[in-house]
């Protein structure tokens, strides 16, 4: 049986669903699941509708929904189910490995395009599942001249996200602008505990019982951007920095994952910096 | 600003949604969050909807709802905000502690009328809190007669739920019939593992990593009724039967007060053997 | 059967263990369970000792350990096996609820000798245990006025350790050195994230998917203190600052009661800014 | 710096940790962690002892140990550090992957010297990373022919230890004999609930709140051997028995992945239906 997915978000208003589940029963679509949310804080409503039917008039089902909305409400009618994405590498692993895996035995809901490092060590392993490896240096280049190259390799492809699976180069205000709302980081830290660099030595150091990794998508404001998912992982006084490092990676992946996951699943709306999840 | 709440169940249909959100917006209340979901397995579709403005005329507004839905149409408008329950014991104080601290401190979400023991250790206890305490034993007596004597306790107050905090007397099936979906008990194990007796001693014999607590509606068929929280606590080879004791009452305690607030503020319905939770 | 518990920390050096099973076994003391650690970054030896058997000359025992342990080292023989503890709060509830019913039914492991708190607002709760409640307001006194009559209150007592109950008053260096590694608090964070007032707003804004609660030892360093026990709870973008602040005491309440049964039993021991648990 | 591990098992007496550190620090080793545990269910003693210092004379190190400790003592004294395993499997691939991703960045704990499979399926994905895939049906075979087979097959390895990774086949007495105390298994579901096949159905049927795994030992009683890992993860009523197949994954890969952890590192002892782990 045909299925479809509706995506709407716009500022909030009195009678939204009625308004919406009227047009929809107009062209035969019914509703299975439906999700909505309104964010009081910032008067936004959002909504993910599961249809059984077949959109048959896309263009005009769009045009009476938006009759009917405020004014800029954003509306996607069955966004790309398998979405294409770019995974951009340092050296680490194993966020890498884990996508990897996923996707070649199609349970990722996302195409990986490309791999692009600045660093050679992940090339193998990364070709061994026959993707192509871009290998990007950024030594002895501005970080515009890095970007630059990066942003000509990416270029290449259509992509709906770029992974950040452990890249460990800032990324300038315009690269993250040039592809907004499209990058996803995992961050070694129960964000906002140990911002910036070396969080497991500062987490040794300050004696933590739990590590987190945390999952956002990337704004200008480094390690500030909307949080996806968050995990922890219990340690102990046993672990010295290079466990923690260990124990941690575990947690890195495992939070990346599922926030892949929710995202290629059309399931998470941006809302300032804050994320909508309807899982 | 007036709120109100409203909760549907029904054989599911083309066209629920929008038939309740028209008629909604007749009435001129504005969704501020809906919960919908059709158990396909059952053909059966759920609704809890939070509405601001005040239901001026509830009586039409149900009538005018059940004229659209399939026959049989169960439909709660403002159902009791804070539940009227009774607790029933025997000798273990962790789940009844807990709740009466809570309902000390309105924060229980239930009036709790009275505690029903078939022991006296939980008296003193009980009536520090100034809350009724009826001692009705067991022993000596059938099932039938017990039982009497408790129905003629409880039913001297109006109750919305009966909450077995570790009462350990086995409830005949005429008396989980008269109280139908209204008594919630905790079960020492993660369900269905351990049913029946000492599941402690069963786990510890097992040599488990991990205990398990599972909060549900009493049905007639024992520890099978439908789930509403399950939750478990990490153990190890380190703990003898009575640490697992322990260790379970910590998670029984968690679980059981979970369940409660969920189905004290209405979020909880029972399809067939499963619960639908809009958390 | 008899059972003895001894503890020692000291300078690390080859053969400690030798040497002090060596002189337990020739006090025919048999160990039953021994956890021992070196932190290597303090160069310091931990010890927990188990042991079967009466320990009959407690002072020679300790001097033939004495002799062949490193300069200043410290052994507790049989430490007190139910700890003397006051409980400091202000007006929330959640974690003197929590304590004063496990206090009640005899399993916190310790003697709660008093309540105090800087406001009267949970005087009635306290004393429907029979225990006494000192109200010590802060209000129109200096800090060290304040303190002053704090000090007066609980020296009547002999205290093992103090409590901070969701205590929301900072207590000064003086304060904090006269009652050294005695001090145990509850921040209402996953420290270091949120250091400071407001945490759940702050959490709130950020818009994180896990709220965490921190019990650790109270040092000058304001939220720096060697940490017990970590704990975090999922929450999503359905709660707001309120319902943050409700969910976080449940693991406030989780956190400081699981730090409690460490401490109590002896498992936690003080190295630098860090603890060393032997669960 | 030299580093040494020993492992010692045997009935429990009074002075078997001063009878060790004694002879230990006779061959200059010293101790810089040591866990033991008397399982007083079974007298029996497990200790892991790590050193600094190299072990010069290992058998002679062995007979002074063995002279003192009860008879039939189990000692290994610096048990190969790279273990050798094979993994088997039918055609689920996650924990296989997980398994093979970490092999080949050198962090598994043991080198894979095989997959075996009773489907091709997994062929292609196992020998990209360079290792030898043995296709073994067992179809038109007896149950005594196919393990014949795959006994031929696995015994050109000198193993340490054999891993079901979602092996579907249930193996024979016989076999299980062989490979005594080496066979690790993951079973999907929280043993013992939802014993044999289908559990993930039996879970959707039962309404259950969480889904578990187990790691463990396989013995001779299906499902019964001794307990490694148990994790569980949250589903709820949205997940049909699809999905929870796919929740169930997630969860049987890291408990797989963490028991393999643990006994490659030589952190779990046998007793009887039980592990003891020196995490």
């Amino acid at each position: 049986m045909d299925k479809s997915l509706i995506l709407i978000q716009c500022k909030d208003e009195v009678g939204l669903v009625a308004l919406i589940t009227r047009v929809l029963a107009q062209h035969q679509l019914n509703i299975t699941a439906m999700r909505e949310f309104v964010d009081e804080a910032s008067e936004r409503f959002f909504a993910r509708i599961d249809l059984s039917g077949k959109v048959m008039e896309e263009a005009r089902l769009k045009e009476e929904l938006l009759e009917g909305l405020p004014q800029h409400a954003e509306i996607q009618i069955n966004p790309r189910a398998e979405k294409r994405i770019a995974v951009l590498v340092t050296k680490e692993y194993h966020c890498l490995g884990d996508t990897l895996v996923r996707h070649f035995f199609n349970t990722l809901g996302a195409k990986v395009n490309c791999v692009a490092g600045n660093y050679e060590v992940l090339r193998s392993f990364t070709e061994r599942f026959d993707i192509p490896f871009h290998f990007i240096s950024h030594e002895n280049k501005t970080k515009e001249q890095f970007e630059a190259e990066l942003t000509t390799a990416l270029d290449k492809y259509d992509l709906d996200f770029i992974v950040l699976a452990k890249f460990m180069r800032i990324l300038s205000p315009a690269f993250v602008e040039r592809y907004k709302n499209k990058i996803i980081n995992i961050h070694h830290s129960f964000l906002p505990a140990f911002i910036g660099a070396s969080p497991y030595r500062q987490a040794y150091e300050r004696g933590v019982k739990l590590l987190g990794a945390t999952a956002h998508f990337v704004t200008n404001d480094l390690d500030e951007g909307p949080i996806i998912v968050q995990q922890t992982i219990p340690v102990n006084h046993t672990f010295d920095a290079a466990q923690m490092v260990i124990a941690g990676k575990e947690i890195e992946k495992s939070a990346l994952s599922k926030a892949m996951r929710l995202v290629f699943q059309d399931r998470v709306f941006i809302s300032g910096n804050r994320t909508i999840i309807f899982e």
